[in-house]
């Protein structure tokens, strides 16, 4: 039965923001993640490890929990336009999230490569881009429970400012591996944690270009993709 | 209206072949864009790569009709258990098509910074990394499209060896960069054609873990996010 009549229609509405709340507070540890996580790599701490480990495991539950709520929304309450279209892209923002616990995990490998290396090259970016990354994540996600596609496109437009700082990341590095032969696996650890906070940010991209086709039905996945780049 | 009755049973399994169809056509232009990029980043030969980026934007138009076919289908038809899980796992697993495309112009981008350097690392796993992450990738559809759980878990046992050439390319750029300090932006660039051939396999694997999820409702997605690893 379609989405209509009283008793079924305050079910639907209750699910709507049970659904909207969930993904809230999975966007809020997936945050909470990357900080965690870019915290013990500037720190070289590995003490901090466990507790991403176990974020992200509770990240994995999240994805798990908000499909299944989502799937039983379209089975049961058969939602139809903008309802459908906001459930539909849930299902495709959460494995976005899930995947942004996993780069939390990737950075925290890293942790264990520097914790004892002699040098590491610096990388004053990192914490910046980190900032930045969670911002456009925070950002994404309540204009994406607010359908709000101005608030997205703002993301849409920061992440050129985190890829240039990946950029400069990746310069120092080079600079610093070529004065440091030997100590070349500390600095593609520093390159390889780089990589992954704008990993972050491209995921809070992907989220916001999937509120701007929810919202407006305009495709904005594929804008960049269309210019030959190399 | 439920998919009920004659007519529209009949339209609705046209639909869902029609899915199927678009599904493997996308995938078979995956697999494509990856061997085209991997073939010349191997020839460092430059002129394979806008066939990579027209397969590229290919493959984005693929994923907006798959999505816009899938949404269509939910509204419409209203299906329910099977079908219902079918059209959501799609949704899901067109991201991951997409972003193999993605990867195959990364690597793009590679080909032209070693095409003038001279020197490069030697790879030569890289073409075996390919072949495998290719293979993963057409098992991993054809179970998802025949709904093959034991198929997809075949794909799933495949991933640690693609992690290992990985781990071997890796190994063997570092030692090369320690003896060709001028020369680490062209091990950087094999290391990271590696890395994205590597991600194809997971990409790969989401897919297979997507389709045992979907056949037998037990979620394998995140097993190896449980064991703390670093």
């Amino acid at each position: 039965m379609p989405n209509v009549g009283g008793h079924l229609s305050r079910d639907f509405e209750a699910e709507l923001r049970e659904l909207r709340s969930r993904l809230l507070a999975m966007g809020a540890r997936c945050e909470q993640a990357i900080h965690l996580a870019v915290t013990a790599f500037l720190e070289r701490d590995l003490g901090r490890v466990q507790e991403v480990v176990a974020l992200d495991a509770r990240i994995d539950r999240d994805e798990m929990e908000i499909d299944e709520l989502a799937l039983h929304m379209l089975a049961l309450r058969q939602p139809v336009a903008d309802d459908l279209r906001f459930i539909t892209t849930t299902l495709k923002c959460v494995t976005d999230l899930e995947r942004i616990g996993d780069e939390a995990v990737n950075l925290c490998e890293r942790v264990g490569e520097i914790a004892l290396a002699p040098a590491v090259p610096p990388h004053p970016e990192l914490a910046e881009m980190s900032a930045a990354a969670q911002s456009m994540l925070r950002e994404a996600l309540d204009a994406f429970v607010e359908r709000d596609a101005d608030r997205a496109e703002a993301v849409l437009r920061r992440d050129p400012e985190v890829d240039a700082l990946y950029g400069r990341v990746l310069r120092e590095v080079f600079a610093w591996m070529r004065l440091h032969p030997d100590e070349i696996p500390a600095g593609q650890a520093v390159a390889s944690a780089a990589k992954y906070v704008e990993r972050v940010a491209d995921h809070a991209t992907n989220l916001a270009e999937q509120v701007v086709f929810m919202v407006r039905g305009v495709d904005v996945r594929h804008r960049r993709s269309e210019r030959p780049r190399p």
